[in-house]
């Protein structure tokens, strides 16, 4: 008889080092049914869950069942789910909600659900009374890697994207892995884009790793999802622990956005996700970095191949009649760009990123060279 | 002939310690058209001023000038001026003026008015892009001494006040005792209610010093003036200086606010001005103070004098047919009581501060003793 008390692996840890700001991202899998995971967090008289409506049904009650062993009340908050909503008016919600129930500085939120409700969750924790402590709770492979490490927190304005927000660190962060299977495929995919990421700008033996495991992965298979996130953490915290207010490094991290958002807006935000467009973008941007001469022909294919392996488009849509003054066009109005300067985030074969601006003319032989 | 070009006084500074956030108020007359007082202000292709539709007629058109020799461009946006509208969409109105000039991160905001323009101006720097840099330029006496100091930055929720907002440091504010001028007799004598507070609860000496000096600052005097509000902010400076984020200390600045809130909210917000309430609440408190045997009838009846001689109210209103009971259910309902037990802050004959409850029958005496 095979004792299974014993089989499961202690869930892995990422330590966040910001001061007195520091904290701990937890990666394993159960964590959400385990004491062990909401232990250690302050007490307060009333814990709010702000969820979505896809996801609340799925773990809603497992965490509210949870934390009531910790906390006298327990609150749910569920916002409608998509981008679309990430807005003023949904924040208020939470506003109301917190207001409704006599909610203190001492109240802990927890952010259950994807980038969508922890950006909105962590921008509502940093404002509430002028700041009360919050924990994210990341249900998409996309969040886990990404919205773990950084303190980013927004709503979106009708004029722009993540326009009004905080830089605002959660108290812990818990990545369940068990929750990823109920993402649908191409979602585990657009994770994987950022996972991906994290190779060519900072680690090749990382690439080489997601090379071997990109079965593994796809399958949602623990020990690899496990080193796969924390691996992404841990780079994100070395690049963002250089520049935690956005000052200049961490423009790596935007390695395939730069193409990637221009898809996006030039398709209508939703068409493709994000994650879809950052993988097609990174295509292109390895392009533009062989055509500057800092990355060799293989090293373009072996990221192609990956991407293509992670069930990512690696062929940019066409946006218009001229398609790269098209392309050139919305990337020059991108929140990044400076004075109208495209800022291209760049790869070498050693696996250091670069932030360059390239020859329009340049930039177009890429656009025509990846897209259909 | 009086060369008067040196007969000017150069403006006093009070040195504000926050680490890398560190900041200087100037304090002094004519210093809005003063070149140096914009000099040395980070550069930026934008800059935008944020007032209200009182104080933009007066000194609108002096900044926008005094500014442009800096800055390519110079917007202003004009809010309705009163707390009613501290509102979200009043904060909207600075975010889609942004956004519609295309300012990007480095843009600068001024907030040119009293405690409304520049609590809504430095939460909306506080979040445009995650934080951009902005300027207090106070123009009523209480946002002098009373915003200049603490970073406390917010908008109201329709449940509540101030709920909504963050802790966000300006990179300068600049006090012109000039303005002081075009206020109204009882918003100076508001302004003066926060002054003399900082007597009784940490400076005994300056409350000297007040006693000897109050004609002269209800006259606007501008050598008393800027005496009074140098030494304010040097005050609240030491005291925020030891718990920025308002953890404990920072709490004796509330001195005359408990009872001061319940007067504002029993006879409806606006009835009477926050500083007169602050005002007649100190009178409250020294007598609750007295009763609670650690300030003597001469401490009180000093105060008191004080009070009456800076044209503020110093016997309370009746709020209801049972007096007491209705003050302190309305104390019990402040954001600063816990569990509904109302902290107090109370002073001794020695100038020191002190939190702590007190019986609600020793409260009502009071209450009775102090209302009309």
């Amino acid at each position: 008889m095979v004792d299974t008390s014993i089989s499961k692996a202690a869930p892995a840890q990422v330590r966040i080092d910001l001061g007195e700001r520091s904290y701990s991202i937890v990666i394993g899998t159960g964590l959400l049914n385990d004491a062990a995971t909401w232990q250690g967090l302050p007490r307060a008289a009333q814990a709010v869950i702000v969820t979505n409506d896809r996801v609340a049904p799925l773990y809603g009650e497992r965490v509210v069942r949870a934390l009531s062993g910790y906390y006298p009340t327990v609150h749910t908050v569920v916002l409608p789910d998509g981008e679309q909503h990430k807005t003023w008016q949904s924040l208020n919600r939470i506003f109301d909600a917190l207001l409704q129930q006599g909610c203190d500085r001492k109240t802990m939120l927890f952010a259950l659900g994807g980038g969508v409700v922890g950006d909105m969750t962590g921008f509502a924790a940093a404002c509430y009374m002028r700041g009360v402590p919050f924990v994210q709770v990341p249900t998409t492979l996309l969040a886990q890697v990404d919205s773990s490490v950084g303190g980013k927190t927004a709503i979106n304005h009708p004029l722009g994207k993540n326009m009004i927000g905080a830089f605002y660190q959660p108290l812990k962060v818990v990545c369940d892995l068990d929750v990823l299977k109920s993402l649908p495929g191409r979602e585990l995919s657009a994770g994987l884009a950022e996972v991906i990421k994290y190779g060519p700008i900072h680690d090749l033996a990382f690439l080489d790793w997601l090379e071997k495991h990109m079965e593994e992965l796809r399958r949602c298979e623990p020990t690899a999802l496990a080193y796969a996130v924390q691996r992404s953490c841990e780079i994100k915290a070395e690049v963002v622990g250089q520049d935690e207010r956005e000052s200049g490094l961490r423009a790596i991290l935007n390695f395939g956005h730069t193409f990637g958002h221009a898809i996006e807006a030039g398709l209508g935000y939703g068409e493709w996700l994000h994650g879809e467009a950052v993988g097609c973008g990174m295509v292109m941007a390895a392009t533009l970095s062989h055509r500057m001469g800092i990355l060799s022909d293989s090293g373009v294919e072996r990221l192609r191949a990956l991407i293509q392996r992670a069930g990512l488009p690696v062929v940019g849509p066409r946006l218009a009649e001229d398609n790269p003054s098209r392309y050139l066009e919305l990337m020059r109005v991108d929140k990044k760009a400076e004075a109208g300067e495209i800022r291209f985030v760049l790869v070498d074969d050693a696996g250091q990123a670069h932030v360059r601006s390239a020859p329009d003319a340049l930039v177009a032989e890429v656009i025509n060279a990846c897209c259909d």
